[in-house]
């Protein structure tokens, strides 16, 4: 069991079985020792990898997305939501369909920060059916950059999210995947990695 | 001259007398390194007090933010931005007018992550009217915690954000201030500090 596994179990909160709080941590609040930690764990596992950016969604994300920048000595990239329809063709643009709350995001990053000679690692903090992620590698396929890897703090195992990326051949690193939960016994089992 | 100023006058760009772009280092792209300085500088200015808590609003100001919780160590606090006017009770709520935008925003936080033993630092990128900042405080005030110190990375010194803040009597940093900006000759004062 690794340090985010062990976290997960201390201070997670089940809420139902598809409901996981770590807002206390990961998400509203921050511990910085864990996301620190959590920057150096993703630079270990993508060490080799010609890495010249990170790119994140905004916001949740974007603290862990750092962390990671800061040891790979990169730029952060976050790529703003946007429901405005008058977006400037400055910017890459990709509309991705949520299956959980059945609408259309926008999610957008201008030009002048992707390129055909950037070599992108994708974090994120969750990943559940993916559809954030999906939005940012059609980005960086728009710039003609290449998607190095992809570093997720929590996977949740049980919804398609992964395994569709897995399947496309992308290198995706989770450092927690969460198998199933139990919110009556607050029981999270995760997956052997 | 100080490090950021210095990088403004390298990297930004004005756009119009009020308008300066710094989405390259400081905004959508952040370089890492010099987040990390800001994050080592605020702790040197905010050095001696009893911080227990970093908080910003999302989403622009999270990494500078996170920089000056990893030097405090202490959790960073992120406040969303709402726009539902259905809010849980469990939340702390401010109302904040937009000066510029003519239109209200509500920021929010859980309660469980504040409270009047917590020593705040609100940190955020810039500071121009001050809206999403009044809010921030009114939130720590609910909460019945201390401000113990606002640190900014670039005010806009012709707006009247920075000098509320300070005639309320809160220690405000801000590591730039923009006196004025010339679009025809890209020139920039800055406030000697």
């Amino acid at each position: 069991m690794n340090f985010v596994e062990e976290r997960i179990l201390k201070d997670g909160i089940v809420r139902s079985r598809t409901d996981l709080n770590v807002r206390g941590f990961l998400r509203n609040q921050l511990d910085t020792d864990l996301i620190e930690q959590i920057g150096r764990e993703f630079k270990a596992r993508f060490a080799n990898l010609p890495v010249t950016k990170v790119l994140t969604l905004e916001s949740a994300g974007i603290a862990i997305a750092y962390a990671v920048a800061q040891q790979f000595k990169v730029p952060l990239l976050f790529a703003k939501k946007s429901k405005s329809i008058n977006i400037a063709g400055d910017t890459y643009v990709a509309e991705v369909a949520s299956f959980t709350h059945k609408n259309i995001n926008t999610v957008v990053v201008s030009k002048q920060f992707l390129s055909d000679k950037d070599h992108v690692l994708i974090v994120d903090d969750f990943l559940a059916n993916g559809c954030a992620l999906q939005g940012l590698i059609s980005i960086v396929d728009q710039a003609g950059g290449t998607v190095e890897g992809i570093g997720i703090a929590v996977e949740k195992g049980f919804q398609m999210g992964g395994q569709v990326i897995r399947n496309l051949g992308y290198k995706l690193e989770s450092l927690a995947i969460v198998e199933s939960m139990d919110p009556e016994t607050g029981k999270i089992i995760f997956r052997e990695q």
